[in-house]
């Protein structure tokens, strides 16, 4: 989508500029001048004459110019009846700030949609409506309605609301050297969403990082294919709201957009590599990072500090956020040593505390002989302001040495009036400076997390997988035994027994676990006995030990009616347990051979939004219990499956726990990318869940699931 | 102890004043000036003359008048050798900073006991050494020599670093009403500890609320007695470094002090009604809100927003902290929409977002009628400078109405530049206000915690338990059935035991269970069978289904190495058990009945600082791979090991769980209890596990434990 008319207009006209200096055409205007926008501005509105000595045209076919860009600073239908008068410039591009449309409920939706045909029909694309504007600092555009004009710098920002942009416009305005490309204001998004803006950005050479606040997404597939055709590195990071589900419930009522299950937008940010920020505060701390471009380039941190204290709290939050603090070598820990001489009794493990009577001479020392560590990704040099403490003197010693180091040097001047100066001094000399701890370790965190997936699960790597339908390719290898046709036959199969349990609400265990088998999962055979007969003419086929289990219509949750009795080792303690079952409603019992494993929990589910999403846990009646699982959108590749699900507690039966042998997760990915498959062939399909998988040194095998209809 | 002279002097010696401005005893001479001091103060160093106009004596034995506080400014060798001069002036009280003692290592451990040793045989007190002094604002005394004085306030701040101090002095400085009552540095703490300095603060009628910056405690037992006999609820916050074992290496090397495991300093912050601040800023914050007095009465919050979208970030954030967001009556709420008229679509959720277009006026209007609503604990006023935000006057609204309202306004003015004069303006009428969400929800959530403790389990109540030794008497209850003598016996019995096994690690599991049973925790009994031939023979007691057990002289985790047979039926599957185990170099088996319930993990072990803690969580073979438990400091009332252990996942297991009946946290406390009484009268125990203790509805049974010695 060609957008630079729309972002970097030669001309504008504002429809509704006022004698009113506090209505919005006015402030717009005003805004314009003082970002020193050199292009040409008409004002319309119907009274005419003129404001501040400017000339007022009574309609934009007045103009018999052409314009860019107008903006319409008038209400919503007035907005509408005007649109028309657009080709008289040949404009085909706006900005409409005017409320009152989808947010506000049925009538304002039927507006908008009249808004979206009235400007299809005139060929227009707009920004909007219900926002605030968009400011691009190179161009000295800035059609917001904001009490300041925006600072200019790196930071292109992509906001679902406007007071959050107006808030960031004056955060900015207290710092040096940080600022936006652009700052856009995507209102209700009804033709430009953010993914558009996204494309333009990435591409927009001014840009550096992208920001993002937004409440929804409004197309999923949209934004992934847009970075999957910009494979550039460049950083976005994302703040959403709406996390809790009463959260979740305002920002519905405040914008009218669809909120999809959080933990799934989190799945969606990062299989795309975009980091989510928890906090505004975090959201500007990753932001200005980006923005000087001081990227740590490892996880490896030194700390120098002249209070032993604060490098001790300081080095709490770092390892907390999984950073690694390095030791210096032996060579240069004599080499400071020596320096300092024994009257000082300096500490050279990490943090280097050099005492609370350092001068800016000490503070240089240190600094130098650190700086030919290999292994550091970034010093970080705290002060706290003490008697003697040369403050300013220490800044300029660090600047120095970052000027002629090619890795991050992080000073946290603590404290408030005495360190104003020296924050100052650094933005200045495009340095980040902290006056805390804060958001610091945090925010390294997230960014080192960014660059490794960023390495080991690109998105170019992701972007040919996908291309080359590596998915496919792996389901094919999975079901190695079975020709083309065969799967074809399978699925056939598969489609004829959901067929049978279409007026219900789920398929029962057997047809459950034969249609698993049927797309390739094995299972552990369940062996059906009707009546307790059968158990002294079947049970030659059974290997004790076995498990019985309930036939009913309606438990979700087996054991928690005592629906599974497990160890039983021969048949008169399987007619106990049919006898047992029986009186707990079941209609006979399903008899399956009871073995050992790793119990894991596997799912996939249908979302409004994102498509087929895949979920894993520890299994078991645990799973419930623990609620700790990871969620991937489909399709991903085992890279990612491995990297995301070893944020769960299954990381550690990966490497072995309590007498079982270590855990292989392609046991777990083989099964759930074919879960998977089976949701998109079978669309009546709502959720298929298997708890639990038992997961052996070498396979792995459903021990109980069930698919669940729309 | 009475500290009143050292910390309201009439008269101050300093002890190495020098020509040099930069020196200690000079810039300390300052501050005394600076802050304001009105009493006498005398200028001591070995040249003489005078200083700035101001008389030198050549020693305090030259003074020939009384003087309250001597304060050393010279090196550590020198400062022991005057101190026996302090006589001459009859002071009892002593500044010392010199640094190079017990922080340095052996050579500096002598050293300061020759100091002790010298202040002890003099009659003398010290602050230090290695601080950095004092500031008593109330007596305008500053003993410090940081770089400008302290403000003025309510907070009592008591520091293990001089450093974080010196910080602390520049933040308040930044803010107005903030400010110290008294800042006391403590360094090594040789004489005077965080007890003495606390109990001193808990009855300074100027200190509001207390500030502790703690890398160990020095006496934990000292520090209870004092909260014990101040039943004053005057909040406490710690902030305590070293929660990383990295973190806590730096620190040992920074104080030498002795640190312990850090949950169980949390555990007695905890048990102490102390709040533990999780970083500095969080902190700072916690400290203001009860600085300026501004506590929420619930957890339940209202807030007002001119922007949606920070609304929701705000609610995000609340939420995760555990505090409710109310909904206001419908009465309100119909109020609210008739003020504001059809024209402008304000959402009357909570929050209640009044749009950017929100006037001051609006602002009044729904916070005059959200006053009225009864069940609001406080309320939040959220701002984003938008367009025509009128921020002057917001800020006065909100003002009047705090003044007028006995709970909290809490503002948040979000931004930088545009808000800077409303924060100002709210500290001046001592009101907290905040430009950014940040710490303060976990904030409140710390606080509201504090509050409800306080309420459920407070300090007063506490003491009143442990004075009447309500412990002895629920010990005593639970072994209901022995009288007195039997106690007596039974412990003779477990010494017996015990001493059988001096010389080995650990108590095996038959006799550990055997002594557990002594004092009155019941278990599930245990058969040894040595042969196979046994079995036959003792095969009539058995009530299958039993568990077979190795038994081993090495073995912690028996199910590591498949030590732990289970569902075995009959004696030909015990048979085969006994050989398996045997093949796993068991000598002979243990055999216990299985029985089925609630598997919880239970522990105590003798901590070098704390004494006796305990520790619980969910059992089995998942307590380590969850690490999810929770720690007590002995003695706690059931109250407290209720209101902690419902932080783990057995709070789930409490509201009944797959289909098991809800379990009873008393069948947890008792056995516990009994473990610690266990723990005191034998010291030559070093840590007790039970796992899993078996809960069953109305008892609980050890089927597994272990003793293991000093």
């Amino acid at each position: 989508m060609d957008l630079k008319k729309l972002f970097s207009p030669a001309s504008i006209a504002i429809v509704g500029v006022s004698h009113d200096e506090k209505k919005v055409g006015s402030l717009v205007a005003r805004n314009l001048l003082l970002q020193g926008y050199k292009g040409e501005v008409y004002y319309i509105n119907k009274t005419g004459g003129t404001i501040k000595e400017k000339k007022v045209y009574l309609s934009l076919a007045e103009i018999k110019k052409n314009v860019d860009l107008v903006i319409f600073a008038v209400p919503g239908d007035v907005t509408i009846s005007l649109i028309k008068d657009m080709k008289t410039v040949k404009a085909h591009h706006a900005v409409i700030y005017a409320a009152g449309f989808k947010e506000t409920g049925k009538e304002g939706f039927r507006l908008e949609k009249k808004l979206i045909d009235e400007a299809k029909a005139q060929g227009v694309t707009f920004l909007g409506p219900n926002c605030i504007g968009y400011v691009n600092t190179k161009d000295a555009v800035n059609t917001t309605f904001l009490k300041y004009p925006a600072s200019k710098g790196n930071i292109g920002f992509v906001s679902q609301s406007g007071a959050l942009g107006s808030m960031l416009v004056d955060v900015f305005l207290g710092h040096i050297n940080l600022g936006f490309s652009y700052f856009i204001s995507i209102g209700n998004k009804t033709m430009l969403d953010e993914a558009d803006i996204l494309e333009y950005l990435l591409q927009d050479t001014e840009t550096k990082v992208i920001g993002m606040y937004l409440e929804d997404i409004h197309n999923p597939e949209k934004l992934k294919e847009i970075l999957r055709n910009n494979p550039s590195q460049k950083p976005i990071i994302v703040l959403k709201s709406g996390r809790t589900s009463i959260g979740s419930r305002a920002a519905v009522s405040h914008t009218g957009g669809l909120i999809g299950d959080d933990d799934v937008y989190s799945a969606f940010f990062s299989q795309c590599n975009i980091i989510r920020a928890d906090t505004i505060d975090e959201f500007i701390t990753i932001l200005s990072l980006y923005s000087f471009g001081r990227i740590p380039l490892s996880r490896s941190i030194l700390v120098l500090s002249n209070a032993g204290g604060a490098g001790v709290l300081l080095t709490d939050e770092l390892i907390k956020n999984n950073l690694e603090l390095i030791t210096v070598s032996e060579a240069t820990k004599n080499k400071i040593i020596r320096s300092f001489g024994a009257s000082k009794k300096v500490t050279i493990n990490n943090p280097i505390d050099i005492l609370g009577d350092a001068s800016a001479f000490d503070y240089k020392e240190v600094i130098d002989m650190t700086l030919t560590e290999k292994d550091v990704g970034a010093i970080v040099v705290l002060l706290t302001p003490q008697a003697n403490t040369e403050i300013k003197e220490t800044a300029e010693v660090i600047q120095k040495a970052q000027s002629h180091f090619d890795r991050p040097i992080y000073p946290i001047f603590m404290g408030d009036v005495s360190v104003a100066e020296s924050v100052a001094f650094f933005e200045k000399n495009t340095m980040v400076s902290f006056t805390s701890i804060g958001y610091f370790s945090s925010a390294l965190r997230k960014i080192r997390k960014q660059q490794e997936y960023g390495t080991n699960v690109s998105r170019d790597k992701r972007a040919e997988w996908v291309e080359k339908k590596e998915l496919d390719r792996v389901i094919g290898l999975l079901r190695k035994q079975t020709e083309a046709h065969e799967v074809f036959k399978n699925e056939q199969k598969i489609g004829k027994l959901l067929s049978l349990y279409e007026m219900k609400d789920f398929v029962p265990l057997d047809d459950s676990m034969k249609i698993m088998e049927l797309a390739g999962i094995s299972s552990v055979p369940l062996v059906k006995f009707s009546t307790k007969n059968e158990i002294q003419i079947k049970e030659s086929s059974l290997l004790y030990p076995v498990v019985a289990k309930i036939i009913s219509d309606s438990i979700t949750h087996k054991t928690e009616v005592k629906g599974v009795i497990t160890h039983i080792h021969n048949s008169q303690e399987l007619e106990t347990a049919f006898t047992s079952l029986s009186e707990r409603g079941s209609k006979g019992c399903f008899v399956q051979k009871q073995i050992d494993g790793h119990e894991i929990f596997i799912g996939v589910k249908r979302d409004a939004q994102f498509g087929v999403v895949a979920v894993a846990g520890l299994g078991g009646i645990f799973a419930e219990l623990l609620q700790d699982v990871c969620y991937l959108i489909h399709p991903f590749t085992i890279e990612e499956f491995e990297y995301t699900v070893r944020h769960t507690k299954i990381k550690k039966l990966e490497e072995g726990f309590r007498g079982k042998a270590p855990l292989n997760l392609k046991y777990i990915y083989e099964p759930l990318v074919i879960l998977c498959s089976i949701m998109e062939t079978f669309p009546q399909i709502k959720s298929i869940d298997v708890n639990p998988l038992l997961i052996q040194e070498k396979s792995s095998s459903v021990i109980d699931g069930r698919i669940v209809f729309v």
